[in-house]
């Protein structure tokens, strides 16, 4: 790996560099997925089963698009039983740590007749888009499902794109019905997020759409927001090492891999005060490398988006991190809680040479879905949060609303809203 | 205004006109608002001087676009004294229940050596953007910064458009100087946000951009989505009543007229299962209408979008509260506590016959911008949760890493990420 000497010049060059990969400029695409979506919100599964034909090459119907119950039985006899305990035990983490994050309803009432609050409300039904291909995903499916659960939505509909047999995979198909999927349809792509957002005859109407997908369905998600809800469009994974002297350098070395092997897009990024830690991770990287199976991808992300920063000062090498503002953050340094303290952005924060990041993906319970390419400056990781929605609630008295009904009249009235301030007058003729 | 006998049929009806109303319909001018972003975002000030020249017809430079403080002391003396002393009541009410929406960092520890949790941040800066013309709405910007400053945002950045003599109104000045904003500049339209969005040498790039807009406003916001995060997008005001035999007519009535009033497009609907009531609640409109200065509009909203609604009973009626998910909910029944309990989907719930919907637009505390159109099933009214952000925080000890490291490894190599796998492996060789 390239080591670099961290001053303002190569930093903003890095930050140049990563917003390059930002899915809001792949533009070019949007008039074909903006079609595709106006296609299924006129011509509803006519225009659904053309599409799945023509991009997935499956037959679908009426009859066979959504999954039956045989359908998951005989998927749950195909899934390995050791992956299946290791779900489990996942699962069972991801629940607890999300139920920590639940949102209670509140009222603060005063003695002179008013009560003001909050009601909390789950949404009533969501979507959850899992890609299809080769590679089944099921820690993901986990990840977006089980926050949805635990938030008391009652609809979870899942779609995921079919194999040209009109099959899903089966460890998706059983992550979902493990996690609390009510429903799951096998369609995928733009015409997916389409049928989501206006409903089709075959697939229901939902409130919200979260989930990973290709470019397709990050800009279909982006083209139905605000007739639905969405999560945040996900950019390429990426982590952002801080270390000091203390850490060890093949731990380190490995952490940065497990992200760069993504895809060619994803960045690994260690910022460090040691040149003597820089050297010795960038040796153990590319010998890692050399024995990895995602060799060629490792070899590509590393050389577009990987880098070893060294810079003058822990100060130094945190402004860094706060201006890049990772997806992951490892804090492996001689006291990572006090360096904590100072972090302003970051999707997931991993402290001590323990915490290595795929503890996060699989495992410890907090969500792997989480703000990319610079965006945890203003986006969280999903959670419990995403699923619900906040109503106020207001009451007052007769003797509280005529205590203060004048003051209410003359700011209406200032605004030149008279039918507001009416509204206030009429109760006190 | 019209009485309709509530069924399946006149309820289809009415939701699908409402929806004409979507901001989201008016993808006519997308293509203008995404050349101005562009624009800006390519040439910077340059762009953006002349837009606002050409737009607001006010020649702006590097030296007169940023609000001085000579000029917030030169509208403190145009500002009426009794308005700048209900101003300040209101501000009071809105910053305490704001208070109380604040969330706080949380962890969770176990004795294995794991710790668990989620940090809160403030997001670092805003935009708010505060429409021009010429009404000033300063109930807004209280609105708008006070959440803002309550949860912390250091760098509070307020746009709203100059007229011709290169000022601002003084009245929405004033509101943003004492609601917090930490600078103010004389920019609006699509060039405005853009700046926002993507920094100019003037105008500092945000994180976040909110506020209302025309539909120029609205589409740029949408254009920019992603590359800053956004409030959601408002549509045209509205207004539902659900009421028994119990409520007032007048006071129904001239609730009913205060949201109508303010465009053609604003809704008003009265949901009731008395047929009394809802003939005693037209005629009081209607007279209303005759006496009230913004006549010409009331008219115009309650033949567009008025409705009173008969119900055969009040479990119809809340379903078809719930169905239209009103930006302002009224409930005036003889129980109304009981009615809030079935409700799913509203902006704001005001209950009982003194809670007048204009007590929460200017100064009950609770937020009056609120989701329209029918996004209450999936939005939340703006408050502190708008300017802030979670970041994951996982601790884990050797011992506790040790114990999991084989479930961790597995569930990697089943999903094929091999350098994931690699990173928990090493830690244990």
């Amino acid at each position: 790996m390239r080591i670099i000497k961290l001053n303002e010049q190569s930093r903003a060059n890095i930050l140049a560099d990563l917003l390059k990969r930002d899915p809001n400029n792949y533009s070019a695409y949007e008039g074909t997925v903006q079609e595709i979506v106006d296609d299924v919100r006129a011509r509803g599964d006519e225009a659904l089963f053309e599409y799945t034909k023509k991009f997935d090459g499956a037959e679908l119907s009426a009859d066979n698009i959504r999954v039956t119950q045989a359908e998951i039985q005989e998927a749950l006899s195909q899934v390995d039983p050791g992956l299946l305990a290791v779900m489990k035990k996942s699962m069972k983490n991801i629940r607890e740590y999300h139920e920590k994050q639940k949102q209670y309803s509140w009222f603060d009432s005063k003695p002179n007749g008013t009560i003001l609050g909050q009601k909390v409300t789950a949404l009533s039904s969501v979507g959850v888009y899992v890609p299809g291909g080769k590679a089944a995903y099921p820690s993901s499916v986990l990840m977006n499902i089980i926050p949805a659960e635990v938030a008391g939505v009652e609809k979870i509909v899942m779609v995921t794109p079919p194999g040209k047999d009109g099959k899903v995979n089966p460890v998706t198909l059983i992550a979902a019905h493990l996690a609390g999927a009510t429903e799951v349809y096998k369609v995928g792509g733009a015409q997916a997020i389409a049928s989501l957002a206006f409903g089709t005859k075959s697939i229901p109407r939902v409130n919200k759409i979260v989930g990973p997908g290709n470019i397709f369905v990050a800009l279909a998600k982006k083209a139905v927001y605000g007739h639905v809800s969405i999560d945040s469009i996900a950019g390429p994974s990426e982590i952002l090492v801080l270390a000091d002297e203390t850490a060890n350098p093949r731990y380190v070395a490995a952490d940065l891999l497990s992200q760069a092997e993504h895809d060619e897009l994803a960045s690994a990024i260690l910022v460090t005060t040691s040149m003597e830690l820089a050297e010795k991770v960038s040796a153990e990287a590319d010998a890692f490398v050399q024995n990895l199976s995602r060799k060629a991808i490792l070899e590509k992300s590393l050389e577009n988006y990987g880098y070893i920063l060294v810079a003058d000062s822990m100060e130094d090498a945190i402004e860094t991190a706060n201006a890049i503002a990772s997806e992951h953050l490892e804090i492996v340094t001689k006291n990572p809680f006090e360096v904590m303290t100072k972090i302003q952005n970051a999707g997931a924060i991993f402290m001590g040479e323990y915490s290595s990041e795929p503890l996060g993906d699989y495992f410890a319970g907090p969500n792997h879905v989480l703000p990319t390419n610079g965006t945890a400056k203003f986006f969280s990781p999903l959670g419990v949060d995403d699923f619900i929605k906040k109503s106020s609630i207001i009451y007052y008295s007769r003797e509280a609303l005529e205590a203060v009904h004048t003051d209410i009249e003359s700011f209406a009235e200032a605004e030149h809203l008279t039918a507001h301030a009416n509204s206030i007058r009429v109760r006190f003729e």
